[in-house]
């Protein structure tokens, strides 16, 4: 393998997402003319998160501990429960910086053309945490696809009888969205859905 | 540093050519999804690589071994020097296949901007080629830019009373192109080359 050490980073780099056979090579010559300061780090690191890094068993978010950080915030609002498909929902969230809740990450979203069934979706333990813990509310944060849709009312239907509220997200205009760049169904969302001006 | 892996290797990602920060959160999520096949894999490659990837002594091109497999092969034409900005611009060559000679990478262009003099290129290992050994023939191979352009007459002068045969790649229509589609100076430069049809 030695014998051809670059040939075979290139072809595992070329493998990630977002990285081509092109780009993977620009990486691979912009890491060799930086051993030390990007090389070595970026490989201890991948080992390092390759051996700490596991799933929280609670809502299934990645950290280096179980339950997640998120989970062992006390000053959480352990009554709100936000339902979301992947962990960079739960970062892109979090950047956002207002929800104070917990989260569930299900771990995708209902599809018939990826085969993907509930019995794919982390739902046993989102019945099992909302039937046995205190939960007041469940936001359901899945993207506004089709599969996303499917996937909320499915869900909606699944804990339906647990006495929990459901909520979804607001769906309009973006902030800076230009109307005249919008498509017509979030237009039309937008008009159904509007407010009073305060 | 264990506490943030997760953090610690999306900035290192992050930092890479071609990645932002969002395509580095997807890279990462998707190496976590699969440990043992990708991300130890990959770790171990890189440290593979920084370990035993060396630049060549005679023609600076990257490889475990120097002088490189390019120079080392007995059945290359020795007398041909193919000069190069790059190890990308080597590989893109020796993918068209067409080229049996050997290489110099100079490491760069002249550039005022980024204050690249010609000290800064392997021009002096060049020069000792060009003079010591039986060199024929040097091929100019530079970008048809501003900076390459500049570097290739720069190039010339330095070499011009070593007696040996200077030239440069043709300039036209690439292959594939359309006219509506190129630029002016591609297509002036493609009439004033013009050749006649046998």
């Amino acid at each position: 393998m030695s014998e051809q050490a670059l040939d075979h980073l290139i072809k595992l780099l070329s493998g990630l997402p977002s990285l081509g056979p092109r780009s993977a090579r620009r990486v691979a010559l912009h890491m060799i003319q930086n051993k030390e300061g990007l090389m070595k780090p970026l490989a201890n690191a991948l080992l390092d998160a390759s051996d700490n890094i596991k799933t929280c068993h609670i809502c299934h978010n990645l950290d280096t501990v179980s339950p997640c950080r998120i989970c062992q915030e006390a000053k959480r609002d352990s009554h709100t429960i936000c339902l979301v498909s992947s962990v960079a929902d739960v970062w892109a969230i979090e950047r956002a910086g207002h929800y104070k809740g917990l989260y569930h990450i299900i771990g995708g979203t209902l599809s018939a053309i990826d085969g993907i069934t509930p019995d794919d979706l982390n739902l046993t333990t989102l019945v099992h945490r909302v039937r046995d813990q205190d939960v007041k509310e469940v936001i359901i944060a899945l993207s506004a696809t089709v599969d996303g849709q499917t996937t909320a009312h499915y869900i909606t239907d699944l804990i339906s009888n647990l006495n929990v509220k459901t909520t979804g997200l607001a769906r309009g205009i973006p902030t800076g969205g230009e109307l005249d760049f919008l498509d017509d169904s979030t237009i039309a969302t937008a008009f159904k859905s509007r407010k009073d001006v305060l």
